[in-house]
């Protein structure tokens, strides 16, 4: 083990953005407001073994497609395409590689996908399984939706971190509600002022409204809600029960039975930013006691 | 400030492989390493100051057609392209949405490519202006390659810290060589064997020859090679220096002329991966000097 210290470095933590609606930089004061949070979100799961598992920004398309994820939110998934084709084809594009050229004709859909959500790679990591005891994760990655709306908040890449457990229906339906308490908690504890509401996700096509209605109705979705910008509240947390969803894609099982999963995910990005809008933009300047508060995850 | 500790978990450090080439998931303790090198490289850069910028793994696509990449590496280069279409046209893919199905014809260029090196958006954000000064930058980011072999190290996600200076020619050549003895420096007190090698980068098309014995000639690129696995040396690091290449493109002068820029570029896996080749897949079994070495950056 060896000491070092987290910084807060003077300075503003304001988001960069860039020429891409929801795309932006992060300076250095924003990246210590992310390194305190997952300091805290790893204290806040000392309680129980989370094997972590840092995912890369793309993912194998066989994953999104076995996970439903296509065919649940197309209009959100990002793939990753290339130019596969030889110098000689090449030699009628390059003219055209240039701002605002028509170079692309010859792109190819490749067999990786932008990742969606962090916590994918750990279901496809228990296929044909028996889980005789529960299992869990912590996953954390930089993940990628196509939103159509530009807001606060609203970013096309951000980063997630989740907690993610596997096993039966009792046992996922009672580590959500013990996860949704325990980060509702440490967000009050920051000072942060949280709503806890049931919640539905943004399904694509004509069965969106009876998708999100069975959700609802299921409670399958909690989400924590913060203001993040004046007048503008958002989610920055969510604990979520998938039912035996992921089970029976990745064909793993828990008592023979396919295997229900639920996970607690937290959106860095927006924790920061709801932090920036309640305590100011300059985190250096913030109250020790927020600062503790956030890293010591309590 | 607040008082943190890195800890170096135990257990194998080996990443896991998915079913994508080139494409990886890190274990605990590989992140471990990886902080360790975030640190000593913070530490290495303490002497200048570095306003220090976290990259997104997206950008917007005009900044890597102005950077002239698309010209210059379009076989490499990841575009991220996502379906547009409406509920309606959607109803005919959805039934090919399955693993393995052509849900895809539909997919359309979006306003994104993959970043393909860390420094490109600190570029773009000198535009238009005259460096008194040299300006610096520390970026980091995670970048995509589209690798056509794989080998150990030869990743298509990957993360890269980069330092980047912006001035006159005279000032980004004498950096430059301060930069590639500091790195080796380090490098070499980790325990790890390296040689330094004039290189190139590999362009494509028919003119590709012809521009990497350019590049030779002037001796633009060096490249620090270790072993990474028994029998496989790879670059882990350069030192790059782009004469007025971005100055031009994207129009930022020093003392009249068009702006010289340089950079330092660290492969944060690959330095990973020689380190667990040189001393083991367990890093918390390191010797302490070892650890000290990666996080003190001398």
């Amino acid at each position: 083990m060896t000491n070092f210290q987290i910084t807060v470095p003077e300075g503003d933590a304001t988001p960069i953005p860039t020429d891409a609606p929801g795309v932006q930089l992060h300076p250095a004061p924003f990246e210590a407001v992310v390194a305190l949070l997952r300091r805290g979100i790893e204290r806040l799961a000392a309680a129980e073994e989370f094997p972590r598992l840092v995912i890369p920004p793309v993912i194998p398309r066989s994953l999104v497609e076995r996970a439903g994820y296509v065919k649940a939110f197309p209009q959100l998934l990002g793939t990753v395409h290339s130019f596969t084709g030889t110098a000689a084809e090449w030699k009628d594009l390059a003219p055209h590689a240039v701002e605002g050229g028509a170079w692309d004709s010859a792109q190819r859909a490749s067999d990786l996908v932008l990742l969606p959500a962090a916590c994918y790679p750990v279901y496809a990591g228990l296929a044909g399984r028996e889980l005789a005891e529960p299992e869990r994760f912590a996953v954390e990655g930089q993940c990628f939706r196509q939103e159509a709306t530009s807001e606060t908040g609203r970013l096309r890449t951000f980063r997630m971190v989740e907690l993610v457990t596997a096993g039966t229906e009792e046992h996922c339906l009672a580590w959500r509600a013990t996860w949704l308490e325990a980060v509702a908690g440490w967000l009050r504890g920051m000072s942060l002022k949280v709503e806890t509401e049931v919640a539905d996700d943004p399904f694509f096509g004509p069965t969106r409204r009876l998708f999100q209605a069975a959700q609802r109705k299921q409670e399958l979705k909690y989400e924590l809600k913060v203001p993040v910008a004046d007048g503008l509240v958002q989610a920055i947390a969510s604990a979520n029960f998938h039912k035996d969803h992921f089970g029976e894609a990745f064909g793993f099982t828990s008592q023979g039975a396919p295997g229900n999963t639920a996970c607690t995910a937290f959106g860095i990005e927006r924790i920061a930013l709801a932090l920036l809008h309640a305590h100011g933009t300059r985190p250096s300047e913030w109250p020790e006691a927020v600062i503790r508060s956030i890293a010591e995850g309590s």
